[in-house]
């Protein structure tokens, strides 16, 4: 049964049901489709592949003509972990004490439904489009940065995109995000000479080497950050040498890093960067470095009319001003960013990802009337750049 | 068949043929019995157990009254590793260019058939005695450690010891050992708190108090050393941290080390200066430390009458004399010195513990009439104390 597209609750209900852990579609996006034909809208559900990656179904639906305003989201969700450890089933959908329960209610299968039940109310809102993947969770391979290749291969053009991800942290309300940073990874192998350790000048221990490379990366700052980006970060995540014998000097080690970065650095530079401090601490050719493949440099839709009419819209309904921030993950904002400005609005992300993920029905409401606001603002304006 | 006790040659090839690779007894402390008994020696082959660990045969002998001068060393062996790459069987005993080839052939069945050889050619040296162990390459817990105890609570008194380790790094001739390094070795165990590296603020990175404890225990040296020690040694064996996913901060660090120390230290000092440069580095309470079961203090044997006596008889056989060292891993010497002095002196290393350990057939020949000197002078002489 297809609920009534204005009511966020029972759209939210409804995609709950659909067991869309990445990359199944679950019956989420048929639902969609279901929900936004009624409304207007030309719905299409293409299907990317890539070789090592599963195929991801996704939905694209455009009401109107001329440069849409676009809600951006996501149908998949993570894997529930263990099931029974729910105090709800993870695709119940039930609702206790003002609160709705399941898989995806915050992240974001509610914010998704709030913006259903947003054009359902403003049927005049238009040109407006929907741009929502079943691969954000995964790989992101088959998901939003194909679906906007294959749209902009249509003609298809936008104004400004909201994407609905969890953005704030204690309350609706907190937090737009205007930009992220940028993630780079990479593992440090440093060779030594294995040996006996009763005879250390037979060997050469690599984790005096290594000490000094770690020391050399996570002992100065790599900025001091912007007005809106934090400094950049970099965390090392894994270290390793040595077998366990008490007797042996190693002949390797090892360790993995991943630096969150602002928009002083892009990945060129920063990769320049660690080679640089690395060369200095232990010497070129004494270690090797390799870099995973990159997933996005940081970036900002800066402070202006998207963040402002936004911003706008939450002051009105929660009577509190959102402050601008770039922190935490990436999100699939790294790849909307190149084709027209964005910017993140959802629910409270405090249960994302974890057991008992849930929302407050009340939330649901509040962020409907906010994603009202912004569309008929948006769809009023000649210009959001 | 027995061979001649007088020839080295021939007893070292009937040793490697006995296959004692730790614990196995392998037939090789029979065979000494049975060289032993006719050349005026009484004769026990005492076992010894402990729980969790296998039982070990061990060999005493002695010929004559009073505080023997004692011949020490083990008649097993480590394994051999790939068998099939010997050149020749690691058993075998086969001579080739002027080598002997076999397991133990210098890591010390070549040295304990010259220590037989040398009281067969010389029938009239008492009193001597034997100390051979079957358990040097293995735990040592059922070795030369319980023998002693066992000979003293019998009333057998000792004026020295002359242990046939392998202690020439190069040429016959090299090094005397009067003293050898303690070891001590620990694990340091640092808890963080686990997070995603896009809030690390939210967590707490091990790695960095790991980065600062391995500073501050491999930048600062543990002393200068001294006239016969080199300076203390610390070696990181192993490091550990994270699980290897590039977006996680890991929740524990670990690492864990080995220390060769002179006797400027002994393991109580040198745990109290390890705590207070981890207390300096990262702070009380901020890590753990479990030391391993100590396996003995550094200890030596001052150059005096038995280092003379010994360097002596290397100089009138090979015309060089040798350095008086203390490098090196540890030897049954660490328990002898509690008895009587104790110095080492046995064949060639270079091959110890390696597929194709060999000794020069000449070698054996010389260190039998380095024994045989050290033998006449110990036992015509009043104290070597
Ligand atoms: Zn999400
Ligand atoms: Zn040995």
């Amino acid at each position: 049964m297809t609920p009534d597209p204005r009511d966020p609750v029972a759209v939210a209900q409804a995609l709950i049901a659909c067991e869309s852990v990445t990359p199944d579609e679950g019956g989420a996006l048929a639902l969609l489709e279901r929900l936004l034909t009624p409304l207007g809208f030309s719905v299409e559900r293409p299907v990317f592949s890539a070789s090592g990656t599963p195929d991801v179904e996704n939905l694209y639906a455009r009401r109107g003509e001329g440069a849409a305003f676009v809600f951006a989201g996501h149908t998949d969700v993570v894997p529930t972990g263990d099931a029974a450890g729910w105090r709800h089933g993870p695709f119940s959908g039930a609702i206790e004490n003002g609160e709705l329960h399941g898989r995806g209610a915050v992240d974001m299968k509610g914010a998704v439904a709030c913006m259903v039940a947003a054009v359902a109310r403003r049927p005049e809102a238009a040109p407006v489009a929907f741009l929502i993947t079943g691969d954000e969770e995964g790989p992101a391979v088959n998901g939003t940065a194909k679906l906007l290749e294959w749209a902009a291969s249509r003609g298809e053009r936008f104004s400004a995109c909201l994407l609905g991800e969890p953005t704030n942290p204690e309350a609706l309300g907190d937090e737009i995000k205007v930009g992220r940073r940028g993630s780079l990874s990479g593992t440090v192998t440093i060779r030594g000479v294995q040996g006996h350790v009763a005879y250390p000048h037979r060997a050469d221990n690599p984790v005096r080497k290594l000490q000094k490379a770690l020391a050399a990366l996570m002992d100065e700052p790599l900025d001091q950050g912007t007005d809106v980006f934090q400094p950049s970060n970099l965390e090392v995540v894994s270290v390793e040498a040595g077998a366990g014998a008490f007797n042996v000097i190693p002949s390797e080690a090892r360790f993995a890093f991943n630096i969150r970065y602002n928009d002083r650095h892009d990945a060129d530079t920063l990769s320049a960067l660690i080679v640089e401090r690395l060369d200095r601490a232990v010497g070129e050719g004494a270690y090797q470095l390799v870099f995973e493949p990159r997933t996005g440099d940081a970036f900002l839709t800066p402070p202006g009319p998207l963040s402002d009419l936004v911003a706008d819209a939450v002051e009105a309904e929660t009577g509190r001003r959102p402050a601008l921030t770039t922190s935490g993950g990436t999100s699939d904002a790294r790849f909307i960013k190149s084709y027209c400005p964005v910017v993140e609005f959802g629910l409270v992300g405090q249960t994302m990802h974890q057991i008992d993920e849930r929302v407050a029905v009340a939330d649901l409401e509040t962020l409907t009337r906010i994603y009202e606001r912004a569309l008929v603002a948006a769809t009023g304006q000649a210009s959001l750049q």
